[in-house]
């Protein structure tokens, strides 16, 4: 056996999210025929995490062993020959039996873009939330901060996970940003890792805020408390994408664990 | 009457091109179906030129006549909602009835972009044409000012056109440049109006010059003769786009005459 590890970029607009899902499109569906028609035998491939549907990626990391060992640049020709024009392989590697694209991340980075003018260029129709109703921003900007740090996110989770058990709802968010550049505002966020929807979920908090539906003390009591006392709206789909997964060096040295 | 002039940007991926056709999606198509909503009539409307099937636009001008008096921020307002996101009306005003998109058009701008990337990202693959073979750009941007100045451009007409009698097929090229920026080779031509395919057609050239098909020579013979003597390709529909088209401020004056 031999693995690969993958750079993916992707449009998400088409697609029902990275996880196959029984007779809907999904990146990973897709990635995993392609992959199985080069292998001529079913190839299983994981990512450093799940994005839901319409989220795109710019540089997903993703792995799967092969039967076969192809040189990598080959691998990515023969891939990108065979998959649709959405959704690109950037780079291959190599990469240790031991390696997980999942287990191994250290750190992800998300872009959120909100687009503030009056009307929306239709290029960007697909990639950014189009919000043009009055929004303070200046009020937005300052809860950013709020979210840095280790804490719990229960209620910014999505609604089915945040009423689980799961134990450990805690994530660190290493920084966070909103600025303005043009008629445009851009969140990006870097964390060790982040629950379904929560980047969006922040980002609709933010939003509420700015729209003075809730204050500061409304998140910072949420995130003390993991029950959302004030209603959120989660930022639609488009806005978000996956724009980094970092890896410590050691996750590409040979080691005895073999992960997926 | 009200004549209303508006600005249009289009992602044209999805049409098949400006120009009403029976059966099939056009911008026009889609334009006067909610202009007719609107006035609750057949309305028609008439633009700067026709686009081609995948070809995009970011301001196309256009015009059309309401029997009802609307405010131009309201009738911006109303068409946006009610057209699909990959069309919008960028701004609306009220023009004479003199005013006519095509006749008092006195110069129009296209853009067109090459992405010389091994890999072409997916967000761009619509709105590019992806050429990672080996290309003398230098060649190909020496090759460049050839075509500007007043020209026969029979040779570089589409072929439907070429052979016809059409007795001026001369056009004005007021500049044009060809400039590398990142991985993308972006050419822009600046002239008083297009024959069709005109602008894909002399950038398929410019590319087999780079490529060594064609010499500099070659196209200076071409635009000489009126009829090609070696085969230039038709650069594909979505790396063009209309950017701005021009007029006189006499256009906007009232007149005698009625040009639609």
């Amino acid at each position: 056996m031999h693995r690969y590890s993958f750079h993916l970029a992707y449009d998400g607009s088409q697609y029902f999210g990275w996880q196959v899902q029984p007779g809907l499109p999904t990146i990973q569906a897709v990635a995993e025929s392609v992959l199985s028609r080069i292998q001529k035998a079913p190839v299983r491939i994981v990512a450093s995490g799940r994005t839901d549907a319409g989220v795109h990626a710019l540089a997903q990391v993703a792995a799967c062993d092969l039967t076969v060992s192809i040189p990598p640049e080959n691998l990515q020709k023969a891939m990108n020959r065979l998959l649709p024009k959405d959704i690109r392989v950037m780079a291959v590697a190599r990469v240790p039996a031991s390696f997980h694209p999942r287990f191994h991340a250290r750190a992800k980075t998300y872009r959120y873009r909100i687009f503030r003018g009056q009307v929306c260029p239709p290029f960007d129709r697909n990639y950014v939330w189009h919000f043009p109703y009055p929004l303070d921003e200046h009020k937005a900007t300052n809860a950013v901060p709020l979210f840095v740090g280790r804490h719990c996110f229960r209620a910014f989770a999505a609604a089915d996970e945040r009423y689980t058990a799961e134990a450990d709802m805690c994530r660190e968010v290493f920084s966070a940003s909103l600025q303005r550049q043009g008629d445009e505002l851009s969140y990006v966020i870097r964390g060790s890792g982040f629950l379904k929807h929560m980047v969006r979920n922040i980002v609709g908090a933010l939003v509420e805020v700015g729209v003075g539906n809730a204050s500061a003390d409304d998140l910072r009591q949420m995130l003390a408390s993991g029950t959302r006392h004030v209603g959120i709206r989660t930022a639609p789909p488009g806005g978000l994408a996956l724009m980094d997964v970092e890896y410590a060096p050691e996750a590409f040295l040979p080691q005895d664990i073999s992960g997926i």
